[in-house]
């Protein structure tokens, strides 16, 4: 524990950094998965189950806060932490991305976004300024600066424009977060996959100076070759005493080869929506409980996984309350997917610590190609 | 624990009983409030967290199991028990009330009910042979008689009749169920609210000989003033040295009026199905969390409720996850109304025992006649 936030390496092996991100709610052990808890709730999960399957910190949307239940009325509630009964870190996101992808009538200006919210069609603005205020009376412990990003392929141009932009709301952001010891202001670098334009980006958020960075943009639509063609030089552009953060990703082999590549952090909702949608993830790969297949197993999702849904049930049992639409086929899934992923993640850590983590992306992948066990 | 299924009375208060029903998977404390499980699953709660609350028995429905994933695959996976992942006893209803209720073109003659599946149209049959094999191959604790019931308002021509073809299936669900040792099968009284009916259906249960016995046909449209004026005379009838259940019973208030009568076992799907519509039960009453005054509410449901929903959550965080659709919304009530109804049961069990019944009904009427805490 520390009154600062703080993030030391501890060990790197080839580009791959294990540190660990110090702040006064606690310690975020890296590389790190943060699950998504949208609307206070990481869907389907108890916060303390969220903490058994090993998370050290939560990610909340200020996009949907702010409209439901709003900011104000989770500061007048004592914070977010608090509302939904979460006392380790939350990193928030600055709505930037999500108006821009959910909202409905956005109108963007030099000033911020103007638009209407998906929920009851109210108006509202977000500007950097306001958005730091949000992020405020939440009490979130990692704030992202204010940003605007083009979906992919979109032109160089419109790429420029819109970094250049965003550059500007980062300078504006870092200003109106002001001094807050303990709490994390993040720069996050775009252009897309020009590797001048986010070398241009990451020399204007040095400029700035921020406790982290993330790299934006990315996980789009632009497909996993492009983004790693990104994250071949766009991570090594940021500070390397800072943590670095790939927001929105991804899929387990995403993840593996994003640390790689030196990332430390990472969100993403598909450890959660798949486990709604019945889609788990393995050491050997996915599994669609809903295939008919699994309707008389009684071996267990994955007979090596600790978590409560391998450790006592049968894929029998998820397939069937997959099937039926009850309650606890997300209860299951979502714990288990999250459990994989932290469990990757210690993985991960442990042997770049040990500097193995070749070794270990090897496994990773010779586990995925045997592909899931056979039926019975 | 026990080899057999014994039920033993440990006090009387007027005509409350404090028991223990014995099973060789665990002893079930009466009064008994059993939550439902319809598809091997208390919608919304792990089974632990359902232990959690206190409850000692499940209930699970016949009808939908048989329909969806099957008995024969329920028996091949291991039983019902382990496949929900539940060690404690579970008693199954028959079938017969559910068929009635919910299944397609129903056709009804003596030798059972042909109907068409809800699910996907198939044609199935129940008899009370067939009935006895279901709850076998579920590895049912406590097995219900096939029985068939109309809906009240009827003819008395009409329950006589019903009652008597249910004394009949009764009588061949006893041939069927046949000897087995730690398993136990209650007979089902019927007649509607006609005492002499009530009377002669007893007397055919009585003279076949169960291990238990249910007073049915009731909360089916009567309300609670005809329940009450039939379960003045109707458990009577019953052996006072077996357990007595009312079968789909009830609110709160249902309840400890049923166990002033003499009924020592409850289920019903109201504290899980209301909390999956934002309707908390509390010693003061219902609450509907929907409404808008609990949107800035910082206090708990009820404060003096050990419940993680009352421990963790304020109103305004319920509040807000119900409007939301979030899951946690479904958890957080549904475990809490389990809860306050096993806390309720508890309750009437420790003031049966110290004679203190008539204070312990005084006291819950007056809480509630409070109402709910005012707005802050």
């Amino acid at each position: 524990m520390t009154s600062r936030f703080t993030f030391t390496r501890l060990a790197t092996d080839g580009k791959a950094r294990r540190g660990v991100v110090s702040t006064p709610r606690g310690d975020i052990q890296t590389p790190a998965f943060m699950p998504v808890g949208t609307a206070a709730t990481v869907k389907a999960m108890m916060p303390e189950s969220v903490r058994a399957t090993g998370a050290q910190i939560l990610l909340g949307n200020t996009y949907h806060l702010m409209l439901r239940p709003t900011a104000e009325r989770i500061a007048d509630l004592g914070g977010l932490h608090n509302f939904m009964n979460w006392d380790r870190p939350i990193l928030t996101d600055s709505g930037g991305f999500q108006v821009m992808s959910l909202a409905e009538l956005r109108k963007l200006t030099e000033e911020g976004v103007s638009f209407r919210s998906h929920i009851d069609g109210s108006r509202h603005m977000l500007t950097p300024e306001r958005s730091m205020e949000i992020q405020r009376l939440l009490g979130s412990d990692i704030v992202m600066c204010f940003d605007e990003c083009p979906a992919l392929p979109a032109s160089r141009e419109r790429i420029a424009e819109s970094m250049r932009l965003s550059m500007r709301w980062a300078d504006r952001s870092r200003a109106a977060f002001g001094d807050r010891p303990g709490y994390a202001l993040f720069g996050i670098q775009q252009g897309g996959l020009e590797e001048d334009l986010r070398g241009e980006s990451a020399e204007a958020l040095r400029g700035i100076g921020f406790d982290g960075y993330a790299v934006g943009g990315l996980a789009v639509g632009e497909g996993q070759e492009a983004m790693f063609g990104c994250l071949d030089y766009a991570p090594d552009m940021l500070p390397d005493d800072k943590p670095r953060y790939l927001m929105g990703v991804g899929k387990p082999d995403d993840i593996v080869g994003a640390v790689a590549r030196g990332i430390d952090m990472f969100d993403c909702v598909l450890p959660s929506r798949s486990g709604r949608t019945g889609q788990a993830y393995t050491r050997r790969g996915p599994v669609n409980i809903k295939n008919a297949r699994h309707a008389d197993d009684p071996r267990p999702l994955d007979e090596n996984c600790t978590c409560p849904a391998c450790t006592n049930y049968s894929r029998a049992y998820l397939h069937h309350v997959f099937r039926a639409g009850e309650i606890i086929s997300s209860m299951l899934l979502t714990w288990h997917n999250l459990h994989y992923y932290q469990e990757l993640m210690a993985g991960m850590r442990s042997s770049i610590a040990s500097g193995e983590f070749t070794a270990f992306q090897a496994e990773f992948h010779a586990q995925r190609a045997q592909g899931d066990i056979e039926p019975i």
